[in-house]
């Protein structure tokens, strides 16, 4: 089968203590990745020359993750006709400042924002989305749920111990 | 050609003005939708039975909006393996405690949040999000910005004017 | 005498150093507490499982505990009659986001949240619940409140040598 | 049957309308109420004093609403041994300032406290709270939880013609 | 004298109310500019042809206002040479979304930020700036500032009547 | 001459370390205290006991720091007619629950605050109130704050050095 | 009897409002005022001169009321030995902007802080202040006090006929 | 060719670390600075006087940073002609205090705000502003700007391994 592929950008290398977090799970759900630093602030031309260039590369979808006044996610979003998945990293304010730089968005160009620090999140909103199409990936996300569960099950064992 | 179906689920009466804003945009681009008031605390298994009952109605996507504590997205998207769009819906503070009651899921369940009171925005990644599956919808999209685009030249007409 | 029983649920693992601070409060009360994790989104269909395997346990008050947006209290809440004690823990934003998921549960389904990390005050408040029904507990929290005077009488001794 | 009896005390005037909206919901189920302006800070003899008559009065909780600094609950709670309910109001940023003020009490002297002028949940958990002694209110909430449901299944009907 | 000049950009339609606020401060100190609605997500690439026609414009400096996820103002400093004041509109959240969205910008482009809707301030910061080169604005911004005071002189007169 | 006589009051032992960065300062300006533990939740009765004990200690002003829902500066003021000075102790979320539980006193009783942890001002805001009393004491601020200069100039040799 | 004296001092005429509502406060209590428009900002070298003039004027106290970033209490309390009390007024963002702005003084120069918009504790403040030196003020707010208590008890009268 | 000059004023000693984060920036543009450490509040008369000594001494702009109630920036401001640029430093609450305060200057007397702690934003707008007079450092910001791209493009080599 044809990979699925996606894009994770970030706008500063800081960011890539918060992408570890969640790149195994891209890896699980067998999607591929490219995977870039690129600012809207510091490269606005290359980060649109590098749009451009996904259109004919099969890439499906953008993970993009920024911190402060981040407006990475926001600039993607208006110079792309993929989907945009915004994560905000604390880098500051508790991250606040990057949550509201990114959810806020004007009316025309959504970003579908996840938490805080929650690349784990914007890895499996990123599966979710691609399920639409995908519908193996529907099954794998069931699988990943049911693993989940069972993991917390067995923190139930012996838990009061724990106290 | 098939219709592409959504479901718009909101938690209270009150946030029908705040849908009202972007139904419209989910007509332009041929998007049927189901429209239902569920709460997941006030009917939390009607809810569930509900999304069951999507499970072979051809829906796609989902768009859950709610105030205050607003859990509804989070609640839909642990009981359904469909992508779960989430709109904060002001009821006081500004909207703070919606978006963040939405936005900040734990790790694991996702929800795709976008900006306080912006059903536009709610229905545009729906769109985004669906054309994925359905390239037509790129084309729309495309259209539509072109769209945004032209309205905005035209407000630039004498605008010294309106000063 | 029949035990005092209540449950405590946790929404994650990462929860069990703020239980911790106020377990001993119940012991000291003579309640007996059943102890779960369980994720209003991880394990949404087990954890109304357990709500129901509640109502003939002879338990009578739920204490949850969760970080970010957190939903657990308030999903417990709406599937179960027994009152619900809900304890924001932080996980980020100084746990202003767990505080808001909990509090501004919407009118029909009541929390009764206590401060961010403060389980002893919930155990506290279990306590002070259950005692409308149990009197003797009027007089144990009486007791606990005089030792809480006489400790504080206690550092007053030589307060000033501190500085 | 002998009424159930609780007290709802207020800080100031002003708070009244507030109260008002969730008054009904204590004359439905039946739960007697004494009604009282007190502050915490202009008449703190004439609130210990209040809080000394209430023990031979048969009330078995209090709910105390109170705006900005809002202490009034925070005071009753250490100077009574029923359980407290605290009900943040907005008198101006929002009602931050008071639920703050409310739910971040020290270790020792909790408060339950609900959303911001949301009396409505401040009833309803007096009632659960008071069904732990009293079982005909777990029937009573649950009659009133099918009404809810109810109310929003007729709300479901024709809902798309009001977008 | 050839005329000093500056642009103007706003977001959106609706910031023209707060642009009114300060554009006879422009014209008081002779300052001519160019007004232009310009979106950062949804016009960008004509923004940016904007920005390069502006280099043999004569312009000297830009005036960008926006609201909510406040991106215009940092996409133009990352695209221009000329110096750029930010304005934060108030759309929603009392404006800490667009100012916090305006002035985190990341280490490498900044924007000279002022505060909510305050377009007088931003006008008098063109001034300021400007000055630095056109010395006769020193002059005028020091009349204006007299000014200023001669007015605040008048006000205190029978003030005590105005109790 | 008869020394100068206040009283500082902390709500938790807890707040030690932030009283103690400006006791020096009660030291120099040659002012008395009293140091007392006592909670406004915790010993609410021992706190109105002690109240009264100050009217005929000469004690002239009390200082009182507290920190979450910080009830205590604001239940002295209601209890004594000394000015009391409002001391908020950052205990989570920055200290902004305390600086609001402090300064947001309803009207009718006054709290004089200063900032969060800012023993030091605390400290001098006392002198400068019984300076209205005692003019020895406006001598000794002048002499205070030309230390402080001195200190500062000081601080400017060779200061490029440090950089 | 000397009339007791105490200047007032607003950064805008805007603030007029605020002031109105507890200027009769200082009516009641017999103390004299100045009243005064002058900016930190735009009047800086009239203020100081106004400071210096306050020295021979029998002045004893100031309150000083500003918005926004509201430098006027704090750039009083820095060139006057007079106690300063800061009253921030609410001009957009519910007044946090200036209280922050007042109460967060750096160490070394206080500000005696009270609510936002509440002139009337600032004006009980200053008598409080004030009384430490003039006894038969204590007598006038101990009447106060009383007064405000038969106000709160007779609101009680007929109270539950309110709801 | 004569040195273009800055003055670079911080509030206390604490700033400095902040401070050095971005003097490399102003030396690397060649802008000559003056750095001073001088206090709104400790040292108002003093920063008067070095502020009417600039204008003798060819310093061009001004550099202020300060933390919590931070009004350095506005009192420099309000006393020289020359361009502001204010810094908040976080010295508590995330220095969203210092923020406020630098940047919500009421109308007529404007600050150039940057970032939290963000010394190189402020180095580099002082290099901004100062190019619209000096066009050579519009080629230095150009060639700067170029050299970010550059080392950006080379954390792009084998970023892949660094996951």
């Amino acid at each position: 089968m044809k990979k699925i592929k996606i894009s994770v950008i970030i706008g500063s290398e800081s960011d890539i203590p918060v992408i570890k977090k969640g790149i195994n799970i891209l890896n699980r759900f067998g999607i591929d990745y490219d995977f870039k630093i690129l600012s809207a602030h510091r490269t606005p031309g290359e980060l649109i020359k590098y749009l451009d260039s996904l259109k004919k590369s099969g890439v499906e979808l953008i993970i993009a993750a920024a911190g402060k006044a981040a407006h990475l996610p926001g600039v993607i979003a208006s110079n792309s006709l993929l989907p945009v998945i915004g994560l905000p990293v604390d880098s500051g304010l508790g991250g606040l400042d990057s949550l509201l730089s990114i959810v806020q968005m004007p009316k025309g160009i959504p970003v579908a924002t996840v938490g805080i620090n929650n690349m784990e999140n914007a890895a499996l909103l990123a599966v979710s989305i691609l399920s639409v199409k995908y519908p193996v990936l529907k099954k794998k996300i069931s699988d990943y749920r049911n693993e989940m569960k069972i993991e917390i099950f067995k923190k139930n064992y012996k838990l009061k111990d724990k106290l």
